[in-house]
């Protein structure tokens, strides 16, 4: 096999599996090529990603070793994806009875999500999670997602407990905004005690449901090193939890006037 | 630039989207190269991925035309990924008090869910759909990865309307194992009339949620090109819906023996 032609497989095989260390002995083997040919190919992959913003290729030494890509958007392509959601958000045809805002075509969007999922994986890169949570139906899509570009297992709360889940934490929590008392629950063994989670979820107004999150994480000693959230409301500024990271801010939705405001987040429009 | 770090950039670029179509125009612009160059880059990346069972490039002619990344499973590989299902699937801890088999961390297992998308859209790639529907909460990670896949959006059946829906349109099925009325609904902005869909689904035993969907389709005119599902029960053998692909069979859970026959579906033994 040629260079041009070996460099293609192996861009292929580390874009397919984002964290994943792969071995040099599996190059080497897979393509019947010396450890420096492999190595040679590495350095040009690693150079056109970081020219080309494409992500970064990590080389770890020692015998457990390898190589690994790992997803990593530039601040340029990251304002460019929020900017075009705010424009799909802002489209009037989204306002439904009630001021609610539409948005499940987009959060069922595989492309757009695979986009939001690197943010968030970017943002949340250096944390040493080791599992993605969210809350069932609309932050699936994100989280998993992000679990993807992150190579971390998701685990999903529910909102009632199901025969197939086995033995569950169940919670009560009342949500932010409407201030009705509502149940979440989680198989316990989806999670092992003491784990390094990650919350991200599609939607936070007053934070009700994030707040809940934190207490059945708190039932199963989790540490929640961060909150990821897709779109957050303005209103109201004084949120039930402190720490989190939103992309899009709720500005305004006018039944009236038929008008939706929305607007990058200030950690996307400071990324430099 | 040279041939073999374009060639990296070129390769990610196509496999970040499948099915998307490409102009040359894209990459002569991008890479300031003449087409003549850019068609040999993409002969040696068809030949590449074809060798090496990685995909398909297609090329489509015309002024509309361009490139585009089709994923396709080798007949081993998805051999494979169906065994190793599988093997994980028999571990006798999986066995859930009343016989049932806990599978949720494999469906939120997002390296995993992402290689039976894809198995998925190899399947149905040429059926023309225009959309994947799936029924909320364990159907969504496998469907949005084939729809990701597959470059489709995905439409998420929900068991009770929600107000940030708009209307719905519901309907009333009865579960085929369990003889319980249970409701599904849809909202009437998510799915235009008259679409050719796919369905996608974790589980099916008597295949009743499979014939509510189908169901609900027929509400929204819709053509039902096919039917997925990941794990089938063996029993009954005669579901409420005739024609689907299951990658899994679950024959038997033997909550006595402490024991879980599961086995590649038909169509995975017979793929050639």
């Amino acid at each position: 096999m040629r260079r041009s032609e070996r460099i293609v497989a192996v861009t292929k095989i580390l874009t397919d599996q984002p964290y994943k260390l792969i071995s040099l002995n599996y190059f080497t083997e897979r393509f019947n090529a010396a450890k420096s040919t492999i190595s040679e190919d590495l350095s040009i992959i690693k150079k056109v990603f970081s020219v080309e913003k494409m992500g970064k290729i990590e080389t770890v030494s020692g015998a457990a070793g390898g190589v690994r890509f790992i997803p990593d958007r530039g601040v340029k392509d990251i304002q460019n994806v929020i900017d075009e959601l705010c424009e799909c958000l802002s489209d009037s045809t989204r306002i439904l009875p009630g001021g609610y805002l539409y948005m499940t075509d987009l959060i069922f969007n595989p492309a757009l999500m695979d986009k939001v999922g690197e943010i968030f994986a970017t943002k949340f890169s250096d944390l040493g999670a080791e599992y993605i949570i969210t809350m069932e139906t609309k932050g699936i899509p994100i989280a998993l997602m992000a679990a993807r570009a992150l190579n971390l297992p998701l685990v999903s709360i529910r909102r009632s407990s199901r025969v197939t889940e086995g033995s569950v934490v169940s919670i009560n929590y009342v949500t932010g905004s409407s201030r009705k008392i509502q149940q979440m629950s989680l198989s316990r063994r989806a999670l092992p005690e003491g784990s390094k989670v990650i919350i991200i979820d599609d939607f936070m107004k007053a934070g009700g449901t994030a707040k809940g999150m934190l207490d059945l994480m708190a039932e199963f000693k989790a540490e929640v090193l961060d909150i990821g959230v897709l779109v957050e409301t303005a209103q109201p500024t004084d949120k039930l939890v402190e720490d989190y990271t939103s992309l899009v801010v709720l500005e305004n939705i006018d039944d009236f006037k038929e008008e939706i405001i929305v607007r990058p987040s200030s950690w996307v429009t400071n990324l430099k």
